[in-house]
């Protein structure tokens, strides 16, 4: 390899970082042992790798699952910065880009600036792939966010509230769809019908 | 999207089960919270996606990230079989084709032939990039066992003594190197050098 | 002993196991930190213990106890095969048999062979005991869901659907009886009469 | 069943509880998810039953089951106090023998009367019966802390220099020469021999 | 320090044990990874301190914050001795103090002797400030039951029934109004009206 | 009370933040299920009363106390930042300076004013007291390193190693002796003599 195990090794440190830390907005609601930020990164890998190839915008899959895998890097360093603590972070794009920049030089300075680029396009919504991601990263919360309101806890209602999560889906009929398919099962069984 | 609502639900359950299920491995060795089978696929397709482009061997990038991200669906049906329990499990590669097979059908029969050819890749170690997943997986698991020692958990040593891991970097020798790096490393730390 | 001490600690560590799987069917569910399978077996056996001498039908409580003693041994090797991955087991029973054996015969030939009858009784079902002791485990399984759904969580409506889980009581009018019991509180519950 | 379901239903309440309380001895030792009660209860009776037929001692295996299952049932109520609370409840063999009539006189007399007499054989270990359940008692907290010395966990060392407790196994020279196995094992392991 | 190092380290350690034990209470309603003790003590020193300069009664502020620090001291010997428990406690009130005095002694008879007058005072309700913190301590309670049912744990119901718990709040109206407030919350949320 | 129930609803929400978030520092290094902010927050409270009372440098105990129990508060918001990810937050100051009037300005401006004050004593270091309170959060920290350490986890090595926790006992020799007191009794430990 080009690069040395040094290196290498810096690297493994900053991603085992991805499954220690837990996502703060689940946590905050009250479920203690709830997934890590590695458990969501696959589930938004996963579904844009198999989503992809099924809606009717045309994408480049192989750049929706790249970007998918790059996005929450910058979390490694910069942690799951929750919600309502988003007023305290104005530069929070700033800093997770230099967190980027920082946990992958030591792949060379290639490697970084391909990463950064598609996290610009993940952060800014400038491609098509960009935002296909961001409308899965939302998607994929949302199908958590039943799964754990399906087992019990019930303190997400803010989750289905949230405009800026639906918006994300409009470029994307078949997403659309599918949200809204999880919205009316969820007030099914709220209702108890389900 | 050309597939319906209820049958995207259907690959949802299967998929979150993979952030449900802990990796039976290091439970049986007194990891009590360890990791998900999820935080694992994220490991290997992180890896993949990072390493490929590194390594001398020349490697189809996309394809093998492909590969890392099918390898484990069949143990959303399966679970973790563990090392130990291999002897009682003589048709398991038949059983996680089955299961995938059954995952995905619900998007159709291309998608689900696609992961299938894919997941042969990686069973069968007929193709560079099946090979490649295939130690990517076993350094991944070194990467996170190691991470587990400098923690303090310390029944570990049959993953180091495994020569059917370490056979798996022979064709990589940036892998084998940085494997080579952790062996070294882990020595040291036992004896206190580190 | 007749036995030696590394036969002895062969079998400690197969014994160990059951503390540290936890029960697969309530982790699909979504409750993360739920019962070992040693946590179950112990309710098997309390169970068994109390409730042989109190029904009408006539027992050898001796027999019932060890029967629930024995019947979760395999799964030391095997783990805790879920309910929808029975399809790909087909020969569970023939692995649970080897598993058992193998676990066992450290202790000898004769150990072996009076766990393996006892755990064909309640495979078989080919005596009073072995039902009685299939119909408390189903029982037990109520009683930890009743008590789950007590704290909250919400997602195991199929336990209480499930017809063989009922047909297991039939014989034993007092079991069915409080199962019925559990089903009539848990519809309360549900309505907020309770 | 001559009992009333509501009965049994108190039972239930109680023995689930056995579930739910983990051991306070490996948690103030930093063990945090530590082994339930009752996964401790299954150890003892799991090792009652395939240790009494071994050892050269005549034993009532049936007795000696009964015991084991009986032996932890007063702390449902009472918790599991710790050995260096000991001093603060002098009363405890009076708390434990109320609380275990509590818990099972809704199942009728006759059953607490029986339980009753089975621990006091544990207790006072007026029987050969009662004190190989003591021993067994025992030897399983021992093994169960090898367990977690092998894991990584190393503030034990206080189990192992407890006289007390070997004490225990003079009586059973199987059970001596197993304990000292261990003992000898954890000697080794400590030095990195093992 | 007029004290040693040995005793300083003494008082270390079971002030540690504060932050080791989990709340019985809780975990008895099957919230299995629930707030420590010290997760509690600190909430009753933090209310302590920002509402009794608040409330209309004229208190103390430094005495009352200082019986929060001390009124659960006990326990770092004792446990938590859950409700359902104090008919096998006679005498849970001189075990506590005898506990308080036990662990604080290495930090010489002065600084015990002050505490046990704090805990006095707690205990006993013989000052405003004693039951000041009774009603803090209570309050809290309160406060994280409505968090654990808002996430959607549902077992708590007694919690909000104890007519004791309501008591003390008699004396300070501003906290009788807020657990007022808390219980109208309630049950609107079960209505499903909020 | 002069304020209202919907604001004082308001602060409970915040504080309990406290009980759920963990320390980041710990996670990182492997301790899954490490104590939370308010653990900690408790020991510093607990730590500060009972030794501002007892060190040779005269200080106001009530300060002392105040500013112990504030010094956390900007974190409900903002998180627990990791020590590596400081160079990402170059106005951490002002933010958490920010979210403490935020959380407290429900309680009315004096209440908030109060606890801004003290927050800078902390912070700056401008008062004996604020000194006082940042030494003993690092006593605090170390403290519970060494009981994590005793327990088996072992990645802790940089918290003893860094001059700027040590620098902060110069002020206050009893703490700076038994500082040195838990790194020998480490030393000792390691080498395995303890």
């Amino acid at each position: 390899m080009s690069i040395e195990n040094n290196n290498l090794d810096k690297v493994m440190r900053d991603f085992l970082t991805l499954k220690k830390i837990r996502r703060t907005g689940w946590q905050l609601r009250g479920i203690k042992e709830c997934e890590s930020i590695a458990d969501h990164c696959f589930g938004v890998v996963f579904l844009t790798f198999y989503l992809a190839p099924l809606v009717k915008v045309k994408l480049n899959r192989e750049k929706a699952v790249s970007i998918a895998i790059v996005h929450e890097i910058g979390e490694t360093r910069v942690g799951d910065i929750p919600y309502v603590a988003l007023k305290y972070f104005e530069n929070k794009d700033a800093m997770e880009t230099q967190a980027i920049e920082d946990v992958l030089s030591p792949l060379g300075n290639k490697v970084a600036s391909e990463s950064l680029e598609l996290f610009r396009e993940f952060e800014d919504g400038s491609t098509i792939e960009g935002r296909f991601v961001k409308a899965i990263d939302k998607l994929e919360m949302l199908v958590t966010a039943a799964e754990y309101e399906k087992a019990g806890f019930s303190g997400l209602k803010d989750f289905w509230d949230n405009k800026f999560t639906f918006k994300t889906f409009e470029e994307f009929p078949e997403l659309a769809s599918y949200a809204d398919f999880l919205l009316k099962n969820r007030s099914k069984r709220i209702q108890g019908l389900l």
